[in-house]
This record gives structure tokens, C-alpha cells and sequence, in this order.
């Protein structure tokens, strides 16, 4: 007894703790129930009463890496980052903060180009940047530039979002191509060798939110598929929902050079990491009619309708190109640290 | 002009910049410049509407060295120093959120400790974790753990408390005695060789606060003189408000042990950091009663009167107890890192 405990105390935190994938999970289960019950729970923000309102607030840190990447940098990914789970918690983006972890001797010239990189996604997402906090490590403390960001937004009235939400028969919609940001951050790692023109899709979703929740009631859940990828938010939808998930490959946009670089590092673009995509599971009285709206914001041009919720056990199967069935698996174990 | 240009794009960020003293409050005010005006500019929260209630609010990193030192621990610190954030802006501190940046090979015993440590900071306080992110970064590339939260209060409406509201006549009121968590972390430091039994003053002021703010506008300023310590605090209250604030050498709580290790380490106490105390300046119609009501609480048992608001040119005097007067310089350069 006494041994067990003693091996259970000398674990040690690893990557795959913040990979987005299953071993995060399992730990940010165990947290999550040294705070009783959080609000925010598996969802992207916690929903909870202010005043008269509803309020969303949500928080991320930010250590990806290189912070200067091709489709944007540290700065714009933590704002995007941040409006991004205001937005698909149905909420209208309002204020935010920064608060940065600088290594001594990072270039002061670098440090302002991130800062106005979050100036000018903020201002494109309409939310507030209204406070900060900065604090310096010594040289070799930090690797760089780490950013936090932390947001609030007024809940729309007319929606009930929520992970647990997904019925049968409702279909779910990705806004776009998979794995963008993912393979734009790979491409630049040292030791990684390929080429590719992959950009970052690193976006603020606000304004596709907007559109979607016009829908109301009829749009039951909202999320966008960072670390750990579709697979990972899909399967979070299933097994708080307790719903089976199938989706269709052949319905699933990837592009062509996504593709190509994930045969070659053996990953499944459904879990590599985006940055500027929705999922949304709605009504499958509406799913046609929201996927059009969709492709008219510049963030939805290549929506589209991928897969069905039934009812039945949780998990995520995927019917394959060639005819196949198989489980879409949770990340599980590191694919890539840093990635956001 | 071309080789001025380059040489400030060559700047780089140096310990000074986080130290809470000049050098920080200049690189401050250029990146708030930036974001345009921010609410919070050099007030601790930022006060916002939100619906029909006034919200405020906050976010803090920590980086603290070391992770558990006497009297506290990097997450019993994390929330204190973002209810204090809120409480000194006369808010009842509502909603937490905890994000963690940790190095791969860090101990989940010492993790665990940590939140267990958040959650018994934030029961005390009132204030509910409702959601969180964790990051993992290889080993080297963080130094154990790096703490960030963020909190939401509702403004009381009785109050209107700002940084630049002093006036002539207020009086200066301090909690307790100062510079105790800045000794305390120094004491533990390798390298640095005295002994000490100074504990950290680390401790939510949320109900120390919620004293002061029954004598409604009265009430003119509050701060938690944390980095840059109480120089630096009455340092920015005397530039925004515009006046003289004078303060008396021998009114203001200095413990023996924190005034003996000062002296060894060339340190002026007035600079160095606390993490529990509160510095209100108020009305001196009410300045006696006000002083009486804190010291009812756990956290104001010390509290004194310690100087007053007098028109003038902006700056902070001391009546030394030699009977001179010196001026109180706000903390330029680096004091000590990672204090908090």
C-alpha cells in the first residue's frame, strides 16, 4: 500500500499531459474534481449568472512554437484562441486580457510585434483588450514568449449550448479544410523535413458563430477542434452526450497538401490541431440551411455537413473512402508539443 | 535616424522590466498605448459595464521562485493575488480562472499540492474556480511551474474607487507590516545566506476590503502593494491623483526581522514586495474609524495611519524618524525576480 502510494506520488507531469488527447483528459479530470464542480467542465468557457446576464469567461495559455509562424504568431493565436471558445459557447466576445512570460533577452522589437498582432485581432473580433500582466524570467527560465489570454462575452439569450447537447439525428457541420495549423506548425519545427505552403488557419470565429446561433435552440453544440484535433472534439461531444457519432471521409475537407504531409508523418488529420475552425452539431431540420449561411462568412466558405449523431453507445466511428467502418480515436499520448 | 531606429529594435527585455518599478511601469504605458485605452491602465482591475451591473476584471501570471516557500505556495498566491486584484477595486471577487504552464518531469505530488492549495485560497475568499487550461512544455523549456489566473467581481455601487482619486487632506492607511513575502522568498534563495523566520503575508483581502468600502465614497483609492512594494504603490497613486502624499517613517508596521534583513541586504522596505496587505487612502473625515473597523479583521490587526494627500507637485515624501525628510523613489532596475 504504502509502496503504491509512494510510486503514485513520484509521477511526473509529460507532454502527453498537454496534448489535447486522452492522457489531458484523465488529468484534467482528476483536477477538475479537487474543485468540485466546475462550470466550465469539458466545455470551451464556463457559463455562469452576472447580474441579470449570462456570462462566459475562458482562459488558455499560449507556448506555441515557433512564435512567429506562416498564418499568424503567438499574439493573434491567443486572442483568436480565446474569442474562439467565447464564440462557441454562444457568446458575444466583450473584453479580454493579456498577461505574457517573457525570458530575459527576448527582442523588445518581437515583443511589439506581437502585441500589436493581438491589437489588430482584437479589434477584427470586436472584444476589448482592457488589461495585462507581464512578468520576466531569466535567460534559460522560459523558452521565449509565453502568453495567457482570458475573455469574457454575454451569452445570447436564445441559445443552450452545451457538450452534452448532441441528439439523435442531428448532423454535424466542419467549417473547412482540417489540420491547417497543425501542419503549419510542424513545417517550421527543426529536424522536420518538409516543405509545404500550409498556412496557419488561425481566425477569430466570432462572426461564424454570429450566423450559426441565429438557429437558436436548433444548434445544440459548438466547438472548435484545437489540440488534439476533429477526432478529439468529436469524441468529447460523444461521451458527454452518450450518442454515437458517425462521419463520412469522403465528406471531410482536407487539403490536398494537409494530406500529403500527414501520410508522410504517419498522423490522421483528424487529430492535428486547427485554430480557426467549427464544429457545430444542430438540428438536422436545419443542418442544410446553416451550412449555406456558413459559406457565405469568409470563415465557412468550405462548410460542410460530415457525419450524424445516433443514438447508442458513445464513440466516434468514421465510414472510410474504401467502403470501411472504423473508431475515431481521442488523441492519445503526444503528437506535438507546443502546437498552440 | 536609420541607426537610432535599429538600436531600439535591438532592445531587449531585461529582469528590470518585470520588477513592478519604473522600468516596467515605461514598458507598460508604451504597450497599453498600443491597445488604446485601456480600462484598466494602471488600476489593478479593470471596471467595465456588463449588462446593468459593473464588472471588474483581472489576470495575473506567476512565476514565483520557490514554487512552496514559508507562509504560501505558488497557487495559495495565484488566487490570492487575483481576489486582492478585484477586492482593491471595491468588487466582491465572483469567478476564478486557473491556467498552468508546467515542464515536462514536474512532480503531479506537487501539482496536486498546488491546486488543493488554489482550491483551499478560493474557498476562503468566496470566489469559484470555474475553468482552467494547462499547457506542458519539454524539459528546460519552463522552469517547474508558471501560474495564471483571471477574475471576475461585481463592483459595489456604493463605490468609486481609482488610482487617480486621491485628494488633499486623505489619509494613508497600510494593513499591516510591510516587505514580510518579498523576505520571506528572498530568505529562501539559494546563494543568499541569512536565516529568517519571516513568513509570506500571502492572504485574500476580500473581507478586509469589504470593511473599507461601507464608508462608500470616502473611500478614495486602494492598492496591494505587491512588486515595486508600498514606494511603488504610492508612487503611482501620487502621479495619477496628481498630488504630494507624505508619509511618517515611524507609523509604518515594519517587522523587526524584516527590518534587520533589509539592512543586511541593502534593501529599503518600503520597496519590497507584499502579498497580503492593503494601502487605502481615504477620506480624513473617516480615516480614525476606518483604521479601528480593519484592525477587527484577521488581515488589519496592524493597521495604521501613515501619512496624508496634501496639493502639490507629484511625489512621495518621508518624515524620517532621524526628523529629515527624504523622497520615496518608486523601484527602478531589478529588485529581485520572480518574487511573484
Amino acid at each position: 500500500m504504502q509502496g503504491k502510494r509512494k510510486m503514485a506520488d513520484e509521477q511526473k507531469i509529460t507532454l502527453a499531459h498537454g496534448s489535447g488527447g486522452s492522457t489531458s483528459y484523465e488529468l484534467i479530470r482528476r483536477i477538475t474534481r479537487v474543485f468540485g464542480k466546475p462550470a466550465a467542465e469539458l466545455n470551451d468557457s464556463a457559463v455562469v449568472g452576472f447580474g441579470k446576464s449570462r456570462l462566459a469567461f475562458t482562459t488558455d495559455s499560449f507556448v506555441v512554437k515557433p512564435v512567429f509562424f506562416p498564418g499568424g504568431d503567438i499574439g493573434k493565436l491567443s486572442v483568436c484562441g480565446t474569442v474562439n471558445d467565447l464564440a462557441v459557447a454562444g457568446a458575444v466576445p466583450l473584453y479580454l486580457t493579456a498577461s505574457c512570460i517573457v525570458e530575459e533577452g527576448f527582442k523588445i522589437s518581437d515583443f511589439k510585434k506581437i502585441v500589436e498582432s493581438m491589437k489588430k485581432a482584437a479589434t477584427q473580433a470586436g472584444i476589448r483588450i482592457i488589461g495585462g500582466d507581464l512578468k520576466v524570467v531569466k535567460k534559460g527560465e522560459a523558452d521565449g514568449i509565453f502568453v495567457n489570454t482570458a475573455g469574457i462575452g454575454m451569452l445570447r439569450s436564445n441559445v443552450s449550448i452545451s457538450v452534452d447537447n448532441a441528439k439523435p439525428g442531428d448532423k454535424v457541420i466542419i467549417s473547412g479544410s482540417i489540420g491547417d495549423h497543425g501542419i503549419a506548425i510542424l513545417s517550421q519545427r527543426p529536424g522536420i523535413s518538409f516543405r509545404t505552403n500550409v498556412k496557419s488557419d488561425c481566425a477569430p470565429l466570432d462572426s461564424l458563430t454570429g450566423i450559426v446561433c441565429r438557429f437558436g435552440k436548433k444548434v445544440r453544440v459548438m466547438r472548435d477542434p484545437t489540440r488534439g484535433g476533429l477526432a478529439s472534439a468529436l469524441n468529447e461531444i460523444a461521451m458527454a452526450s452518450g450518442k454515437t457519432i458517425i462521419i463520412d471521409e469522403s465528406a471531410v475537407p482536407v487539403r490536398r497538401e494537409v494530406g500529403s504531409a500527414c501520410g508522410l508523418l504517419g498522423l490522421d488529420p483528424l487529430q492535428v490541431a486547427n485554430e480557426g475552425k467549427l464544429v457545430a452539431v444542430v438540428s438536422g431540420s436545419v443542418a442544410g440551411k446553416i451550412c449555406r449561411e456558413m459559406k457565405k462568412n469568409r470563415y465557412g466558405k468550405d462548410a460542410a455537413i460530415i457525419g450524424e449523431v445516433f443514438r447508442g453507445k458513445s464513440g466516434v466511428y468514421m465510414k472510410t473512402i474504401a467502403g470501411g467502418k472504423r473508431i475515431v480515436e481521442m488523441l492519445s499520448g503526444e503528437q506535438l508539443p507546443r502546437i498552440c
